[in-house]
């Protein structure tokens, strides 16, 4: 997700360091820096945040931490917190390579990844949030039986997931291969999302979960 | 694959039981069976018998054998087998069940579904090729690294069988959602993948392993 570059974003978020952090302040303390001790749920790439501000507004009860490097598309995300006096979100505007410093081992219960970029080329696929640098980040943040969540309209990037993620050693726990045709369950649209199925493009939704006692590393 | 009844069915498997095997007479012994001693390759319900017909003719180096346990439906793999003059092929007409009465230990170099049975009803769920005690079978029978492939225009069928096949410790080397929009490579149609493919029906098809230590029986 690119959007022009505001020359104020980066002042808008540190007038609001009580919400945002920019420069890895609450490296390895993010649960204390939430008001409750709760589960935490996170989204790699939360874009313009209607995804995971919806289910912090529906979810009091768990801490959620959006994950987002581009600092004029976090301005968007701090927007909503701030709309609807969320106190269980707090935002991080870092890489995804960064996780392993922020959380400590098996603090985490629940990934969120939304439309992530596909990074179609084979020699990017390294970048993909489903290539198994990041698979080993996760596992060593996720606490055990924890989950990832991960839809997207790309059809590549599915395929490729499902044999990146289960040659690492995870399985699915549930999979969506035409999401908007099937049950939805408690679907939370994203903004991009929202765009995509209208036009009749398909969306691919998996749970996934490591194996306890094995990866292929 | 259900074909109307034609009474004459048995006797003329019978009389061809240098083909097909109708009352496990090779139980164990199926690779003795062969003229040559080769990777045997099998398709468990193989319907008419195009796809498996067609790779026998392609890869003499190969012994295939196909699993159909309707015998109006496995006349038709006879007939094509005779009119081809193919020696690198026998027929089981049994029930996949008896896949490791058959086979030995680790003999089987390569499973091929084809369009199974989606069996759609949950409580049906036991009947699916790719429910966990069929997976078992295949995991005894395979040898090490030996590969399932399968493929279906059921996108139920196919959603369930990589989260199955997943659970049970099985990894996937390729996946294609929509086989005939993307490079086909060597893919040979079915009968009924022809039918289906037609009316605009995406194809589904997989190459999975098991990983070699781990299961979760």
């Amino acid at each position: 997700m690119r959007m022009r570059n505001k020359p104020w974003a980066e002042s808008y978020l540190t007038e609001h360091s009580d919400i945002v952090d920019l420069e890895a302040m609450h490296a390895h303390q993010v649960s204390e820096w939430f008001e409750q001790q709760q589960p935490i749920h996170i989204e790699v790439g939360s874009g313009m945040g209607k995804f995971i501000t919806t289910l912090a507004q529906q979810n009091p009860h768990i801490n959620y931490v959006a994950i987002e490097r581009d600092k004029n598309v976090m301005i968007r995300v701090l927007d909503k917190v701030r709309e609807l006096n969320l106190t269980n979100i707090k935002l991080l505007c870092n890489d995804a390579v960064i996780l392993t410093d922020y959380f400590r081992q098996g603090e985490v219960d629940r990934i969120y990844l939304n439309f992530s970029d596909p990074w179609p080329k084979k020699r990017h696929a390294k970048r993909r949030l489903t290539y198994r640098s990041f698979l080993a980040l996760y596992q060593q943040i996720l606490r055990e039986d924890g989950e990832l969540h991960f839809k997207t309209d790309n059809r590549g990037l599915f395929a490729y997931s499902l044999e990146s993620m289960s040659q690492f050693g995870m399985y699915f726990t549930k999979i969506n291969l035409n999401l908007h045709q099937e049950d939805e369950g408690e679907n939370i649209p994203t903004e991009y999302e929202h765009k995509f199925a209208e036009k009749g493009s398909r969306i691919y939704r998996m749970e996934a979960k490591f194996h306890s006692k094995h990866t292929n590393e």
